[in-house]
């Protein structure tokens, strides 16, 4: 497939008039043809308009339907090889296995809500069956699904070119729920975008669906992203990125006429907390496990573990040594771009400077690369330095030693809201794990157990998401089956005549659902 | 049981130092003793320091343990007896049997509550069992359940002076949900306030539950609801009220630190479409049976309906003038306090002095009480002029008569999000009803056919919500089970042992519940 630099508009591509753009090999810097340009007004009113007028025949189709598309969106993706491999490694500078993965998890994911549409349980059908006898008034018949909230903006996110953006997580579960899509591709690797995009425009084209189902867009600067939520036609937005990013967007969508759903994940340090018992008997091979984790991927993940809060206890040495030993070992990192790499930089500097954190380790380091840096503190300085506890994008650590459990407690109620939260356990310190779950929970959207936090599993029970600011909106996950519920609302249907009904909703349940009827959770027969 | 004029906070009770009032009989005028104080800083930071407090033994309750406080609740409002509607319809104004009606409501509400929280299935819970084997990387166990979200601020609404109130449904679907609640006490109906306040925390000490799940604040003017709504430790808000008065709220729970959940029911007036069928068939009988829903309890529900959009054809006259008549038997309207009423006359004034708008019908009048109204345009005029499509709250109706389908649709396009719209049809108006529903789905929570939409049923399958302004949330509901969801967010277990799993997701599946495991709904054995 050719690169052409062209956005995608309905069924049309088109070059974008506005301010240019290329994509860089984030390597070597090199120039990646062709020069993209960015959209103006012309093009956020065609997209938008066309998904506004897509909407109505996109939510009315089946969730088979539906299911096929998204199936055929994964066959092309996949069907596009090592072309697809090869140009997102060079824009984002991930290694081949990592990039590889990503493919499959994408692609993984489409499917993954086929299936998922299959089984409608996200429609949450449920049934109040009419009681005409009922003293002193009868109820009428009552009866609820889900329906899609209308066109979704996406961005997409620059640490995963395929599994957060163009054809990722949102677009997924956006498109599943009934809800046609205009990305906003980003403009650190615009060739991967165009590429993804061709292959969903060629589903639509393929799945007889109408073209505004899905439209990408490029820009560089704020200009694009505010313009499509400000859009009266756009009725949610999913975003991955910077916490300035996605309040910017979240102000912008709260302030319109009709405030709009931001489904924002922004911000996440992700503690790691080792308790006396792992640190005991584990110490040293934690200390090369959590190594492995910071470094993944150039520490470039949502859910990289910026924070160990140690047991000052015995093995806390071996930790560190064995820390501090790997990462030197630890090769500097190419970063997806220059503007995340001054970031980074900027933000080890800081660290570098803060009075109380002293430095633990540091990997290999080369010119236009990052090298990782582990840092230690203690619980003092941590709760009286406000910048400690904001998120260094990259493979930046910082262990604070806390005093005793209270002070653990202490340090973990300074915290903002996490994606994840990680304790390191032995059977020894099941106490303090049962005190201190209730405290996660409340801090976090995922808790996991002697693991690390770096690979999030697209399954039914993930939740990528929690408090502020690691998401705008707790109440939602933007990884697994449950995050199509982002993008539905309930409807009452009250006496409506079984012959007009929804099908998920007819006596003769034709999709096959399970259903609260009465409030009992009825099998299909 | 004593009316003394004090706030509850905690187990306390306690006359608050700030502007005084009192309430009044909505009908006479007459002052009620005694004398109501207002909350001042102290007050709201203790209250709100209690909930937080409460909130980490109140969230680890047992779903039985809530269920039977939920219980405890009803049972003493129902044993406050007459004493209870008795204030209650001196200080609202609404005719006894509405009165009565309304506490079985709430207390069935508070049981329903109960049920649902036994039956569990809110918990929402998901297994997805590890895959150790898998290639290339096994699956973590992950497992997912629902949690609450924290301590939640209640606004109690004017017009239900119990079912949306101090123990109405959004205090009930919090307590369920797990989270402690304070509310902020409507001004015009203080005495039941207090009362049903004192239920409340009877059954907070009787359950031994911590004293901060529940606080009773009062206030006039707007400050002590924002001071509510700014506090840190407040996690979301359940309001029933003006647009003006649910966008303020949304709009300063929007700028705090942490943005949290306004569910905001605001705004809506209604409409009920009239197709030719059941104009024909039915028109007069329609236009007497509009005129009963427009002025029950005169016209101060959420659901009542504010606009009617006819077909112009057979039945339309028999219709106005069935309406005409039956509108000007209907009794002056006690309404719920004098601001209220001021804004209905002057909503109707509004209406009387819009060109091409003409009156068709007026129900009595008296001194200091409301008379219904009933008027008519055309579309033209409706649609150009934006203030008809406002909500006046009150037992003001218009008919706006639809040229063709095409003219009805046009004037569906123009309106604003609705809680509820119905649709009069016969057999004749299928296929019609069969073009509009999908249309009425993205405009309305509720849909109705052949019905009015005054009275909302509390059960599973009830929506009492819809999109903007109707409420600031479409996403959820204020009435029936499904409004626990409002107040929970999910989290993900990963790898955590069985025995320091929440009992919802153990193995052995103490709690009895429906689990999707693996994706599959499983019963419970």
């Amino acid at each position: 497939m050719d690169i052409r630099g062209e956005m995608l508009i309905g069924g049309r591509a088109v070059p974008g008039p506005e301010q240019g753009f290329e994509g860089y090999d984030a390597a070597t810097g090199a120039v990646l043809a062709p020069r993209f340009g960015g959209a103006g007004k012309d093009e956020v009113e065609e997209a938008c308009a066309l998904a506004h007028e897509a909407f109505p025949t996109y939510r009315a189709t089946s969730p088979e339907a539906r299911a096929k598309f998204l199936e055929t969106v994964a066959e092309k993706i996949a069907a596009l090889g090592d072309a697809l491999t090869d140009r997102a490694c060079a824009e984002t500078g991930l290694p081949r296995p990592r990039i590889e993965g990503e493919r499959g998890r994408t692609v993984g994911q489409l499917r993954l809500f086929a299936a998922e549409l299959r089984d409608g349980g996200w429609q949450e059908a449920r049934i109040d069956p009419a009681m005409p006898d009922r003293a002193p008034l009868p109820r009428p018949d009552l009866r609820l699904r889900n329906v899609p909230l209308g066109p979704v903006a996406v961005f997409g996110a620059s640490n995963f070119p395929l599994a957060f953006s163009v054809a990722g997580g949102d677009t997924a579960s956006a498109l599943a729920a009934g809800c046609p899509v205009v990305v906003k591709g980003h403009p650190a690797h615009p060739g991967t975008s165009e590429m993804v995009g061709r292959a969903i425009q060629a589903a639509v084209a393929e799945c007889d669906l109408p073209e505004g189902v899905f439209s990408l867009l490029f820009g560089v600067g704020d200009w694009l992203g505010g313009a499509l939520v400000r859009d009266a036609r756009i009725k949610a937005v999913g975003f991955t990125g910077s916490r300035a990013g996605g309040l910017a967007l979240a102000a912008i969508a709260a302030a319109r006429r009709e405030p709009i759903p931001v489904y924002a994940e922004m911000s996440s340090i992700n503690p790691v907390i080792l308790l006396p018992g792992a640190l005991a008997a584990n110490g040293a091979a934690l200390g090369k496990a959590f190594i492995g984790s910071l470094t993944m991927g150039a520490g470039q993940f949502c859910t990289n573990p910026g924070l160990l809060l140690a047991s000052p206890g015995a093995g806390l040495d071996a930790f560190v040594g064995a820390a501090g030993g790997a990462i030197q070992e630890a090769a500097a990192g190419v970063m997806l771009h220059k503007g995340i790499l001054a970031a980074y930089e900027k933000g080890v500097s800081h660290l570098e400077q803060t009075p109380g954190v002293e430095p633990l380790g540091a990997g290999k380091t080369a010119e236009g690369r990052a090298g990782a840096v582990f840092f230690g503190t203690d619980a003092k300085t941590f709760t009286k330095t406000p910048h400690l506890s904001e998120e260094v994008f990259g493979s930046a650590g910082l262990l604070v030693k806390y005093s005793d459990f209270d002070g653990l407690l202490s340090l973990l109620d300074s915290l903002e809201g996490q994606l994840t939260i990680t304790v390191h356990m032995t059977d020894e310190d099941k106490s303090l794990l049962s005190e201190l779950l209730p405290v996660l929970e409340e801090k976090a959207g995922r808790i996991l157990i002697n693991g690390w936090p770096t690979g999030v599993e697209v399954a039914h029970a993930m939740v990528h998401g929690g408090p502020f600011p690691a998401t705008s909106d707790s109440r939602t996950t933007s990884v697994g089956t449950l995050a199509i519920r982002r993008f539905l609302r309930p409807v009452c249907y009250q006496n409506v005549p079984e012959g007009l009904l929804p099908d998920a909703l007819r006596d003769s349940n034709p999709q096959g659902l399970w259903r609260r009827i009465d409030g009992k959770m009825v099998a299909p027969k």
